[in-house]
């Protein structure tokens, strides 16, 4: 496990943009120590977005924010998150909680119930402890900060080893300064159209809730739907985006959507790092496909195949199968004309293996982050997916998550 | 590992079926001990057939055994194989390696070139030692043995922890007794459309050629395309059939279909138990789909889940994975309607966890097979996916099988 010194030189945003504060606490939802509740709160109604899982076995909070965004027409006031369990497959009982946690939010918080939203992570199949987590929720919404960022990334982690947070910061139209915090859980499950992963981006800025609904989607598009950790796709994914407009301006419309994109990129880089049993990270470039949806087949393909991320964990070069994982997709490509390499190494060429780098490839294949770069030379399109090595770690973090 | 126990109850067939003979031999191909190089070879020309990997970079000795079925029109009198070396992503220098090789068994068999095929399996990328071959091709020739199933078995074996063949004897239309015997080698690599697997279907029945070709597919998509170690496709796989007439009778045609499939059922089991690092054999069962794809669809997501398959191996009712597989399919269906059960303890009905059985789910998750049934309540489709546990012991199998 490398991703504690990893964590250490990223600097971790202290306080919340304004117009936002937080409060934790420890409900015993999640068995260990630390906080396994968060409540978010703003000021003022903030325009309000999300993406979600498209599992179809969508856990009830899932359904429930997705109703709420669609009836306060993207308001929101207040967001509940828990870790420990992600009362999904609870039935009816499962829909009565998530029902209950967000009004005692709402008479916490004095807002109309749709103004909040909630999520869940964690173990499928177990009932939240509600009578626990509404006792609590009085309290939370006395005792917010604004210094809270640490504490709010903590709260909503499963098995990552650390808290992931990230801050951007762009010009005001007023002269000031726009914050833009994101936070993020992520490590397993972590897969394309999501997994559980959860995301939040805040920011102070002044946004159309349309605006920030499209930037949202296009952010989250690039960013955590071209990464994987295990390749399933959870039932509680999803990604929230919060606007307080509390400075009282908005940011320069290009500036703002590079900043919101470049925090959830950060954010999925740091997921990838921190993936289960993680000890290398994986980045797998196409170039040269020859449609868009074929650079994307073959990055996702060869980011996915376990035999590839094996190799990786072993810091062994054996690309052979890599290049078995770009034979069994669709995307068009002659044999012969695809070139192969890692971290700058060329790999494959000319249909057979290039001679006398073996040392190279094995130096490369050894990194810490390995950069796989595959060109089909059959067009323009290109694509990058990111994710991690595959250890023994991982294996036994999740053969033995829930007992 | 559980394996060599399992494979100890296990009756291997000594004697090849009539009209066929195997030698192998040691060349240095594959590190360790024990032969990496086979020759088959049969009285006179047989009907064969072949289906070999989609996989577009297929390898050398693939391309040419599919050339020589083409010019042959479906005969053979010789198969060589190798374990160690794939001779896939080779270049021209692979292809010059698989055609001098053939030659010389042709030469030392006396049978026209193209009445011989060929192939390999092993690392990726790597020249083979192609005149060590060849100097043992002729020594082979001399040396071949009638009682040499597990020899012929252990040769072609790369990370299999046991020799796999099988034998079925159906009645022959003269009276006398036609005889079909199936040796296999798989354990990684090992997807739906065939991946480092290889298959030898050998019957001394009267047989056509295109009748052999069409049981031969229908067979293999039965049960080698309905299994999976890890998802991936290789470069080299092939299952070849060849039947010899030695019998001088045909049998009943039904009797012999039925003999073969069953007999590449249990080939497919034998894999599935024996991949790399399995403890468990998992067996994922849909019923009542909305049709035949969907049935596949959602087998083949739930068995290919790494979650699931983790959780299987820690022997943990984590069931919650298997709804989460589920649902990233398209297949059609009611969440609240379907059922899931393993080993025939209910796991999940109603759109919730079925209460107060989770002694029972931890012990069924704890069997050597763990048989999942999904009921998707849409309709009559059905299908059922071979996989086995992922363990810690894969990953170090996978992560270091080059250096």
């Amino acid at each position: 496990m490398s991703t504690p010194h990893r964590r250490a030189d990223i600097m971790m945003p202290s306080r919340l943009p304004s117009g936002f504060a937080a409060a934790t606490a420890k409900v015993g939802i999640r068995s260990g120590a630390g906080d396994d509740l968060l409540l978010l709160v703003a000021d003022r109604p903030c325009a309000a977005a999300a993406v979600f899982t498209r599992n179809r076995f969508a856990a009830a909070p899932i359904t429930r924010s997705r109703r709420h965004l669609a009836t306060s027409g993207g308001v929101a006031r207040a967001l509940l998150l828990n870790a420990g369990c992600a009362n999904a497959a609870t039935g009816d009982r499962g829909d009565r909680d998530a029902a209950s946690s967000v009004r005692s939010v709402a008479d916490a918080v004095g807002c109309p119930v749709e103004q909040v939203l909630v999520n869940s992570t964690g173990v499928i199949g177990r009932p939240l402890p509600i009578r626990s987590m509404i006792a609590a929720i009085p309290r939370l919404a006395q005792a917010t900060r604004v210094d809270h960022v640490d504490a709010t990334a903590r709260a909503i982690m499963t098995t990552d080893s650390a808290p992931k947070a990230v801050e951007r910061t762009v010009p005001a139209a007023n002269g000031g300064v726009i914050r833009i915090v994101g936070v993020a859980k992520g490590s397993g499950m972590v897969h394309p159209d999501l997994a559980t992963m959860i995301g939040l981006v805040l920011t102070d800025a002044e946004v159309e809730t349309t605006t920030l609904a499209d930037l949202l989607r296009d952010s989250a598009d690039r960013s955590f739907n071209r990464l994987s950790v295990d390749g399933d796709t959870s039932t509680n994914d999803s990604v929230f985006a919060l606007a307080s407009g509390a400075a009282g301006a908005a940011a320069d419309p290009n500036a703002f959507a590079d900043a919101v994109r470049s925090a959830c990129l950060e954010l999925a880089r740091m997921i990838v790092a921190d993936g289960e049993g993680a000890s290398r990270v994986l980045e797998v470039e196409v170039t040269s496909a020859a449609t868009s949806e074929e650079a994307r087949e073959v990055a996702r393909t060869v980011g996915g195949s376990l035999l590839v991320r094996t190799a990786v964990a072993g810091g062994d070069p054996n690309w052979g199968r890599i290049i078995a994982a770009i034979g069994r997709t669709s995307a068009r490509f002659e044999p012969d004309r695809i070139r192969v390499e890692a971290n700058l190494v060329p790999l494959f060429a000319d249909g057979g293996p290039v001679a006398d780098l073996d040392h190279a490839a094995a130096r490369a294949f050894a990194s810490e982050r390995v950069q796989i770069r595959i060109d089909l030379d059959a067009g323009d399109a290109r694509d990058t997916h990111l994710t991690c090595d595959l250890t023994a770690e991982y294996v036994r973090i999740n053969a033995d998550y829930t007992t």
